[in-house]
């Protein structure tokens, strides 16, 4: 009996070699397999079960994960607030996380004998897949032909021409990478410390001028309407905030970060819908969360963040912040109010029957009805005894 | 011998009312003093001595504590990366910390017997006030005319006309707290939550349209150099930003905290320049620091931000807190180039001697140098032993 | 009609006078009320009742909240192995909180229009009973007589002997609170920093020298078993370490922390069930926790610890911490091996199906079954990637 | 030119089969190095030096780096009352990271074109040497026979004997290793769970039954004085109290944590000067710092513990936790009273010009000088609205 690997696909020209090399070379059954995390359409299906089927694969399956996705791992990264160094929403990170699980438990079911993915030995995704994999298939060998081979593209090329596989494979100037939690431009300018990345350079184009009000209702800290309109998953709810976001180039920026093998990356992105969505969640928890909800939940969701990006996503521990994050999430309900302009938006306000700012009990800086002046003043003597113990001991 | 009183002056209907309310009503020897925190010109320290005077105070004092404000706390919040929330500069909270300071400084140099603020009884300044006065003169009186009576604004006035002082105290529409980090703009929307500020509520208001290049140069963390200009001491530098970026209304937003008080409060600002600043800082600190100084300095300086925001300057603490910041500057070292447009800027890149992004070693994705795809594997083989067992055992 | 307060009743003499004062001189109806946190047993709640009626309560209720004090708090303070500044099981702090929440969830019941406690305001408790009081009964008043009057025990004697209650209270050398999870002992020694308490000042002396072993069996961190013995819930395992492990003199100890009013504070306490507990918790988590697990939920607990001490319990963010900690308990099963010894004992080890220390994979030290040495020179190779670089980058 | 190695030498069977192996098999000039972290004294240092001349290295060099040893590392773990899951002085893990650091320095100076160290697979020192000497010295070449090889003992003791080496190696039933901070002790039980380690695994023996009073007094957390007796440096002090202490059989235990590359482990120990030097400052701290000092000098003590212990001593942002730390200790100060029994110690007390715990403020619980009962009625109410405010929004 031939002895099968189960391929995670997507398409490309680095998969697509390994997809032959995998049966040609390694005399491999070969069982690719597309993980949709957001990025591909109907149409993008049809195109690569054609594609992977000229390549000869044993079986295509393309396995549709948006939803699964976003209950495992978007949904805990808006519930946290979760920007990697303030900045980047975790979107390549979250994907291969819930990717690799994908083509794990696939492997597992078809008893697969080895697995492999077409990462480089240059980035973060090669970890990822390893990682997952290994915990979830440690007794599957893992091929990484790309990596290993260190292979031009020209060579790819060549070699698939060679095995009668002959696709005009574009060199795309930047690399991109789509899903429903944003989209990651590299290359070029994101090579070097210095440049910004060019307006085209970007998916998106900027193709709207003039301001739109956006309305963002949560429930439990999930977004379940979107100007009115409400949805049967989070993920419609989050593809209409990017529609409506996208054509204004809101959600820019390059990520600047230390990669898990040790070198500093640097990726450009547009994640109009991610960056809304979080910083309106944020808002409402400002609203609606104590002091000291906020500042644990912005120090775990770091750790939870860092640890997502670093492959760590199965240690126990992230399901443990996880439930710290559920049920942080009791009174997070309530409309956001948005302005969308080219480039940004504005957060206008609230409105939350769990909002804390009420003037019920005192208005910052005009009024104080839940207390007097003389309750502060003891509180301002007790809280200051300690410092004063203390510079008095010490002066 | 008269009992003397130092009150904290700012000019404003409250302290003046204070001022007289101190002579006249309790019978004080009033030192009046002002702390210029950056919100203050020449010609205001002029019109202050004047009213002032007026009003009647034994002597005047305007101390000019820019440089102190900048050196002693400013500094740290660059270092730090310090917004509130995510959002504010502490503007307000830092300059009422630097300010109460030098008020109780003053105090105990000319031996007064009692110190006065003019704050209300509903927000946080009479906490930073009164905590900060409490430690350092723990033997005066802290006398809150304000905050003990709740007179209205027309019972104030008519005290001072009472007593010969008939000012024209015109009621604005937005309470304005300007200073070097920042310009604080209460009041109206600010009291509710669901609207944002009108465009003229904010005291600078956009004048340029045309994109303009800037570039920071940062040595050890702090600012030296703006489009290649050099200044004498960092608060120069901050100055010259904030000329440059305020026509763009940059750095504008609405920040929703917890006061000290217990309640919810909302307040405008605009702080080109601490924004600015912050965010470049930010980013060479991305190029330039491992990953936990990164991660520890950012978990340290929330706490950093919030006891300051919480009047707790002088806990030691924070001193042992700005060790760790002052240790962690001596590789920020280099340029930031950004683009200013109108309501908003780009971070384009920078150049610097310490940028740990270079490509000697290897590029994101791209190549690796410095290790191979047989490392990479044995790298995740062992980092992902603990997760295996731990799936194994408890599978 | 008379208006109703409910009193927080220990029978000590303080409480005392408030039932006579609150009845006598301030004319309420008073309802005492005794909430046993495993202080009590059933002659001294026959004792307690007896004495309230003696001083002419409205009505006396003993409450018996053992299992709720359990269950709300002491659960938490295992799964979390809290002590306070690393030596303190926070017995005091949590009694306190459970018993001021079902004072108040009384005092609502009855529709009581006040709220009384004993404290004086020189310790932690005024501040946990008012501000669960003020939570929870925001339209109370909240009456403390000794507080209030500073008076003298003879004073307090004098003024109940005059209202025709004459009892000996007898003057203790040290003020003693035992509860489920400890038993705290104030005063003399105490008051100073250089010495520790006689033998004597422990209520329980030590009765035994030769050692004994103990078993503990734990299920998602609770006990379940104490050698072998089953029981109904574990208030009653707990009591059962108690009366094992207290004839040694174990868990005892010098508490020093910072009051919530700001001085330093010392007690005494002997709490051998409670150590004896949490230290085995610990160790049954070190072998079937991860890393990460252990690392954030040691620094969580100590944030649940600060909170729960300074009367915080209500905070939302206890319950997220909560949550975290209950999912964190799902593999802390087994049994930890036990020794005791006079005033000390050692833990010999564990069992247990959760166990990560399994050599099947590989033996610390001895033999790597899961990995290769070559699999550890890439991962260390890759793992000082940063390092590399950083250091010549900065030399 | 032969090539040469420089070879990390502690004169046991490993590193002797290394030092043969180096120069006969491989043919290099071997330069054999111990770095002394306090487990060798001066007819160690005869006997090591007589060892590796026998077995023929070119040079060999013995490295007394107990004072480096503390200052740059001991100190800190001071500092931080460092003990791994709060058990584990990190003897060993200090240990290897400055020997490691010692022999890389060693191999630059002499331009060396390897190093080697004799690590197995199995545990966490390889990683530390690997690590280290990667940082230090990229461009050298890493051997390490033990691990490459994996021969058994009797393989390595025929290879020695083959090449004219024929000494007794004993097999000793445990595997000890002796430093400045500790003595580790693994073998046997520890490759368990379930059991301690027998009485008579310990190197040191308990010889003193008769409690003895022990005073050490510190200086901006440093050791100063033990006894009253002063040492020229911290090191002989530290010996001091080992030489007090050991005999009690103070300071045993097992430490059970995660190693480095993924399993559990599990080491005794003996470190009678490390627990009661860490102990006592951590008390005399808990009299001197303030609340929010204990606590984040805590939770950033772990990190760098944890840090140490995983090789990442050269991070820069180790450094910056030791700026904090070195900050924080200005005012730790004073001595602290123990009394050594055996097997364990009780803390009596403290007495410090720095002691913050002073009952000219107030004593706890007993009398509030500093403050009035008023004031705390104010405090627990202004503390309280935050949470009157959550509980009333969301019931």
């Amino acid at each position: 009996m031939k002895k099968s690997v189960v391929l995670a696909f997507s398409g490309g020209l680095d998969t697509s070699y390994c997809a032959k090399y995998l049966s040609e070379t390694l005399g491999y059954e070969v069982h690719a397999v597309t993980v949709n995390t957001g990025g591909f359409n109907e149409a993008d299906e049809v195109e690569l079960k054609s594609r992977a089927e000229k390549l000869g694969v044993a079986t295509y399956t393309f396995i549709n994960a948006e939803k699964e996705y976003y209950n495992d791992c978007v949904k805990y990264l808006i519930f946290g607030n979760v920007l990697k160094n303030n900045t980047y929403p975790l979107s390549v990170s979250a994907e291969r996380t819930v990717q690799a699980q994908n083509i794990a438990k696939y492997a597992k079911e078809i008893g697969a004998s080895a697995i492999a993915h077409g990462s480089t030995g240059a980035g973060n995704d090669q970890v990822r897949f390893d990682l997952i994999f290994q915990v979830m298939c440690p007794e599957m060998e893992i091929i990484t032909p790309i990596r290993d081979m260190s292979l031009s593209r020209e060579e790819e090329i060549q070699f698939l021409k060679n095995h009668g596989f002959d696709i005009d494979f574009e060199k795309a100037q930047y690399s991109i990478n789509k899903g429903l939690w944003g989209t990651s431009v590299g290359g070029k300018e994101t090579l070097k410390s210095r440049h910004s990345l060019p307006e085209d350079a970007f998916p998106s184009q900027v193709e709207k001028q003039k301001p739109t009000e956006l309305e963002i209702e949560f429930k439990n800290g999930e977004v379940v309407a979107v100007n009115g309109e409400t949805f049967a998953h989070s993920v419609f709810a989050i593809q209409k905030i990017e529609s409506l976001a996208s054509p204004y180039g809101i959600g820019r920026d390059i990520h600047v970060g230390d990669t898990i093998v040790g070198i500093k990356g640097r990726v450009g992105f547009e994640a109009a819908a991610a960056l809304l969505t979080i910083k309106a969640h944020h808002l409402l928890e400002k609203h609606t969360l104590s002091k000291y909800q906020q500042t644990i939940k912005s120090q775990l969701s770091d750790w939870y963040g860092n640890w997502l990006h670093e492959a760590l996503f199965l240690d126990p521990v992230m399901r443990n912040i996880e439930a710290f994050l559920n049920d942080s999430q009791k009174t997070v309900n309530g409309k956001v109010f948005i302005t969308l302009y080219p480039y940004r938006f504005v957060l206008n306000g609230i409105e939350s029957d769990n909002d804390l700012m009420s003037d019920k009990f005192g208005s910052y800086g005009e009024a104080n009805r839940a207390w007097t002046g003389d309750d502060v003043k003891g509180f301002t003597k007790v809280l200051s005894n300690a410092l004063t113990i203390y510079h008095q001991i010490n002066s």
